[in-house]
């Protein structure tokens, strides 16, 4: 790697965390005020006018494979008139062939911008730091930006007016969460978190929320009490208790996560008006069939969203350049 | 999987045989019509006209690779500016990760079509009955419906008048034949099927041929006599005898099918202006080099015609949004 | 494979030794002024009047995997509004389930242009013998033509006026010599090859060089003395010592390129003002890093211009349809 590194003014979508409350809402309004266009008028004449990143390329770099992710990526480089480009780990291996600096370099200078699903925070942190063009965070092991934008989207979109409503979330400790966390707060929601007991919330994002909430009159809680956190919910949240790659620990993890299946317990004591919402793949230890398939269950219109939380992001680090007030 | 589904209205394309011998036609008048747009001019301002998918997607979704598929899927995509977006067994697994009605409802949220190249035809009806958005079968294991269209649409280009001519197949007792049956008898062409002893038609085909026959004078007859086949025949069809997955009984079969490889002695009894076709990819133990490159043989021009059919369909049901008659 | 074939009037890039001068030199000056367009002005308008190739596919035929051929290659594609199609070794295997002949009549009949990385030299003739549509060699063991127009790019816009400049290649003989060997000389830069003792440049690439420097004032030596070679040079070039496909003989080359790591020992010998070159991806062995990241490399700048040699090449061959005069 060369000694000097000259830093950039590019944008980049690393985490919610680096993003003012003011820059968070303006991409959850902007995804919403999107497939309101795209819904109500999908005539080619309107579609044309939003072909900003025509002749250009997306680049999606992705260690592991991803069905919602790279749809809603490629789709969202579509509507834009950019030819995705899918990279896969038979494609290309960050690291392996050549330094992830030279790697970075190259692709960056050759694509519009960068969609990364890779293994470690730090890989993300690497490619933000050497690239020319923004790099968009689609799930590292610390943070999911995509799925918290696309979250609170829906939970607007459902609920209108959001401030002081109580979300939920029942599962690991994980990637997702850290961001939804962190974006709930950001818009006033109120957050529970119940995790196993001896799966804890990463200190650091616990940190980033506790200023945002100090700052916002939004609280949250960490609990290992399912029902604690189910109590009076109106968003009950969860994901797969066993991420890509701990296959092995399956067993082991089934058990530590023993009582965190959402089901009619939970709801029970929940809000009359309880929704449902998981980030999909949605497996049967993680919540019941009677929940999941619910007609509060907003899974469905949750996934289809993250089509317009990508259309979202790349309108504004790629078309408006990371220009947040345009 | 939820309780009530909601039937849809969205028109799919599973299987000649749920289309009206009408809708059939259109479909093979429309792929000859573009060929022509396409052939005789290619300059971009007639090109652009046709970009009506502009800012979409189109998935496919295939469990088996396939060349032709997939290169003539994804060029109608970019003729109506859709972004194909290719999901093969490595991207996606139906059913494995989560249930198929999952996935069904998630891709289809965020695409415009999908095109779907499945195992069993147990998963294609699946798919059709909880997509919110066409699916085209572009293969599974009972039919072959855009390979149909496409032998049509070949044979019409080549004899002009098709009514009445004689069709015989000489292979086996496959998704090919079985929507080729249909679609040659749904526009007046005799078939003659010639498999070998102990392999047979399925029995719902040829309830179907039956009616169609019946209502439309054509005939078809069932042999295991290859000669009696191809005699007078205008035209010669065969594929593969060893299908993908079946690689296993390769030996077995090639003996079961012993006399069954297309030659001269075929073509010697065929009707003198005789056509060979061939859906590909080829191997010799089903026709030999003399017939297969012979100047008579309109292998190539079927292979190309593949793109005008996908092309026909995609204008059909996502342009037209299931509108045969425009 | 059919006993008569007709030859047809398609214009292929197989190798910079069938290009003349001129030729050549087209491909370089377009592929500058198309990166100056899209540098100054990468406003949609811009970009729109490019889109010359709108509903039409460009292939990938990829035998073996490569990040940048990959990249410049699907974004050259999208500049001009096709659609590129990465086929890669899982999804099709040339020669394997059918003959060459059909692949590539099949192949040929439904893109508009197919870029070929294979293996053997052969190969990309039997492919440019029997298309209907341009291929454009995207390396074979034997030419990398796209490396060598964007080299000589390179070497142009950093020094301007390139005649009697001299290039040292120091490394092993390979493709990427061969046709920057011959285009080099084309644009009369002297060369000077350096390679182990016991590895030789091709014969026929020789041949050929000779032809050229004759006509040309250029000259160019073989040696096995890296500084030699070094000495006064103003461009040093190397690439993998160790080619895809030769792991297993890693040691065995590493110890017979020893003496061939480009390092200050070489630079130090060098014209004042040398840049470093290297086709990328790098390993240690044939360069240092105070070499490789030092300002005088311009390994990023060359990389990135893959991406315009792609474009000067499809203006070329695809749009213009072999016209090297527009």
């Amino acid at each position: 790697m060369p000694s000097k590194i000259l830093s950039n003014s590019v944008r980049h979508l690393i985490s919610i965390s680096e993003l003012s409350n003011k820059e968070f809402e303006t991409l959850v309004t902007k995804a919403i005020a999107f497939k309101k266009i795209i819904k109500e008028d999908s005539k080619s004449d309107i579609l044309k006018n939003h072909q900003k990143l025509l002749g250009k390329t997306v680049a999606l770099v992705f260690s592991k494979r991803s069905t919602r992710t790279r749809i809603s990526s490629e789709g969202a480089s579509a509507f834009f008139g950019a030819q995705p480009m899918f990279l896969g780990k038979d494609d290309i291996q960050l690291g392996v062939n050549e330094s992830l600096y030279d790697t970075t370099k190259v692709i960056s200078s050759m694509v519009s911008t960068i969609f990364a699903r890779v293994n470690s925070h730090k890989e993300i942190q690497e490619l933000a730091k050497h690239s020319s063009v923004p790099i968009i965070n689609s799930l590292c092991d610390t943070y999911h930006p995509l799925q918290a934008i696309t979250d609170i989207m829906t939970i607007k979109e459902t609920f209108g007016n959001v401030e002081g409503l109580k979300l939920a979330w029942i599962g690991d400790a994980n990637n997702v969460i850290n961001d939804l966390l962190i974006a709930a707060l950001r818009v006033g929601i109120n957050v529970s978190v119940a995790t196993p007991a001896g799966i804890e919330i990463d200190p650091k994002v616990v940190l980033v929320a506790e200023e945002i909430a100090a700052g916002n009159g939004a609280s949250y809680e960490l609990t290992h009490d399912p029902l604690a956190a189910a109590k009076d919910a109106n968003i009950l949240v969860t994901d797969t208790f066993v991420s890509m790659g701990e296959e092995a620990q399956t067993e082991a993890k089934l058990k530590q996560f023993a009582g965190f299946q959402i089901s009619k317990e939970h709801t029970g004591v929940a809000a009359p008006n309880w929704k449902f919402m998981h980030c999909l793949p949605r497996h049967h230890e993680e919540v019941t069939d009677d929940v999941f398939y619910h007609e509060n269950s907003i899974v469905f219109p949750e996934a289809e969203n993250r089509l317009y939380a990508a259309i979202s992001v790349l309108d504004t680090l790629v078309v408006n350049k990371g220009d947040f007030s345009k």
